[in-house]
């Protein structure tokens, strides 16, 4: 199995993963809304941790709930006990096995705070660290970098927001029993992709821009092109790249963006097309609109996805952009140098 | 006045910030326990997002307060509506105008919430927006990157964290009027900083590690190497970092690191130490210990900061470092291309 099958394998695993999944969400759900949380703290490494961004989002947009990304060192490492009596807390690994992770998590469940585990080893020691579990089913990963569990992480998120928004949300159900269709229509433009990355070979630094709910696919985006393709790259919400990194953007310069329709699209546009014109630079964008800067490269979603649904798709052209720059540079996508699947920081 | 000079007066402004606003932390602190918030929220952006960094670790670690970085977009441009009433929220912004952090600021107002503006302007929307306000009487910041603007950002929450952690407390306040002699300290090693950063003006890309407290000062320090000198710089936690982008370690790449005493010292050398021996990597570490890898060009700081302060110190060699490789580079460290001193982001 190569990471190009597991990125095909998620049209699949999303379908795994929503059945998988349906009445322990629903469970989960009652037992938030029943505890009545302030706010969440979700703990990750990682491709996890922007999940963990997206949870950030979708918990907050449509919940209504602060979500506090951990840091995880201060309890493992300084001894701190943060007060989590009113959180909800959640613990997101691939693996469940990183013990900074697994810490957050018994802290939180001894200060009598709800925990959640989401991984895809219901064995592992986050899962048995948490109250509540989700078992993502994914099936094994094999490559180093995470593509399929990744999705059913943000697909484990999702549900859960709408089982907390309303658990008997018909419109939410029939948008996420889209999203194998819409996630084969992203597989579909590969060729195109493909295209897009190839004539990128030369370059050794890339920007990735995003906002809102597809900030979380900037910084996937970014990482997915260190690890695999090994380039520098940084993702951005295009709002803090306003704030001093955009003085980087010279001739040339590869500067990716996520956007899709919704109330942060028009503004980004203009900003990729103030870059180009002004600064030069070559601009890549994913969207489902048609406005893209013009001599922009675009890599086409498919249209009608809800915003809030956004990043399961958006991330596939980001995941065959990176695996085909890799190849086009010759880097072996599978075996990152001096990575290993599961990473155990302290 | 030139960025040096700014660089230069912040043993200055540290003596006028401790004295200016010992009495409003005062307050402020006896507000905050009355009100006995169950999280803090913290809205800002550019290098007052790193300031916010340190928030998280420096109220978490010791106030036991977890903190949320706020994402501003959800409620300026996606109109929600996080449950705040149990949060203290603050704002922190160099000119207080930026109209995201503002309304992040106002809806916790109008939720009830504790709110408190950080701000070098006190006639700011910001200030205006806030229950309380802290004005860091810092001067007026001429330079587009931020210097001193950023040490009175960290200070101000440092002395809030000392207030509530013990409002007589008098190792706190001694430890506190001894950071100007340090940082005075620190400016003393600019001729060792300034070899150190001519011997690395050829490379393009920098990786930026640290942990804890000095996890602020990573990624404050690749900001100001992108802003100032104009090259690609991420600054990373040394955690996160092994999950993934540590991949990118070549032959010769500058790999800088903020490496004080404290708990996460030695496994942060020990990574150094890996990286330099195995991939060839180009150390610089920031320390006041004697333990650097041999080879490894050492940035001395003054011995004796507790970890707590270690970012009002540990920031001034990373500045400067930053500023000589600016001038080696042949940039103007004035006046980054494309940027403006005030970033009105929506």
């Amino acid at each position: 199995v190569s990471l190009r099958d597991e990125i095909g394998e998620q049209p699949e695993v999303v379908r795994s993963v929503l059945v998988a999944n349906e009445s322990a969400v629903t469970d989960v759900a009652a037992a938030i809304r029943e505890r009545d949380a302030e706010f969440v703290l979700v703990a990750a490494r990682g491709t996890s941790d922007h999940a963990a961004i997206y949870a950030q989002y979708v918990l907050g947009a449509r919940n209504g709930l602060p979500v506090a990304l951990a840091a995880p060192s201060l309890m493992s490492r300084f001894g701190t006990r943060p007060r989590l009596r009113r959180a909800l807390v959640i613990g997101i690994s691939q693996s469940g096995g990183s013990p900074d992770i697994v810490a957050v998590l018994r802290e939180g469940r001894a200060q009598g705070a709800l925990t959640l585990a989401i991984t895809n080893d219901p064995m592992s020691e986050l899962a048995a660290a948490a109250e509540w579990s989700l078992d993502l089913k994914a099936g094994t990963e094999r490559s180093i970098a995470a593509t399929k569990t990744y999705t059913a992480e943000l697909l484990a998120l999702a549900m859960l927001s709408a089982a907390l928004a309303d658990p008997a949300g018909s419109d939410d159900c029939r948008d996420l029993a889209e999203l194998p269709a819409r996630i084969e229509a992203a597989l579909d433009g590969e060729e195109q992709i493909r295209r897009a990355a190839m004539a990128r070979v030369g370059a050794g630094n890339f920007v990735v821009l995003g906002r809102g709910f597809e900030y979380a696919t900037a910084r996937e985006w970014a990482l997915k092109l260190k690890e695999i393709a090994g380039v520098f790259a940084e993702g951005y919400s295009s709002a803090d790249f306003q704030h001093g990194p955009s003085t980087l953007v010279g001739h040339g310069l590869p500067v990716l963006a996520i956007a899709p329709a919704g109330p942060l699209h028009d503004e980004l546009i203009e900003l990729l097309g103030s870059l180009q014109a002004e600064r030069g630079a070559d601009v890549v964008v994913v969207s489902d609109q048609p406005d893209s800067p013009s001599g922009a490269a675009v890599l086409p979603l498919p249209a009608g996805t809800p915003d809030w649904l956004g990043p399961l798709v958006a991330i596939v052209p980001a995941q065959l952009f990176s695996y085909h720059l890799a190849l086009a540079r010759g880097h072996d996508p599978e075996t990152p140098r001096g990575l290993r699947k599961v990473t155990r920081t302290l």
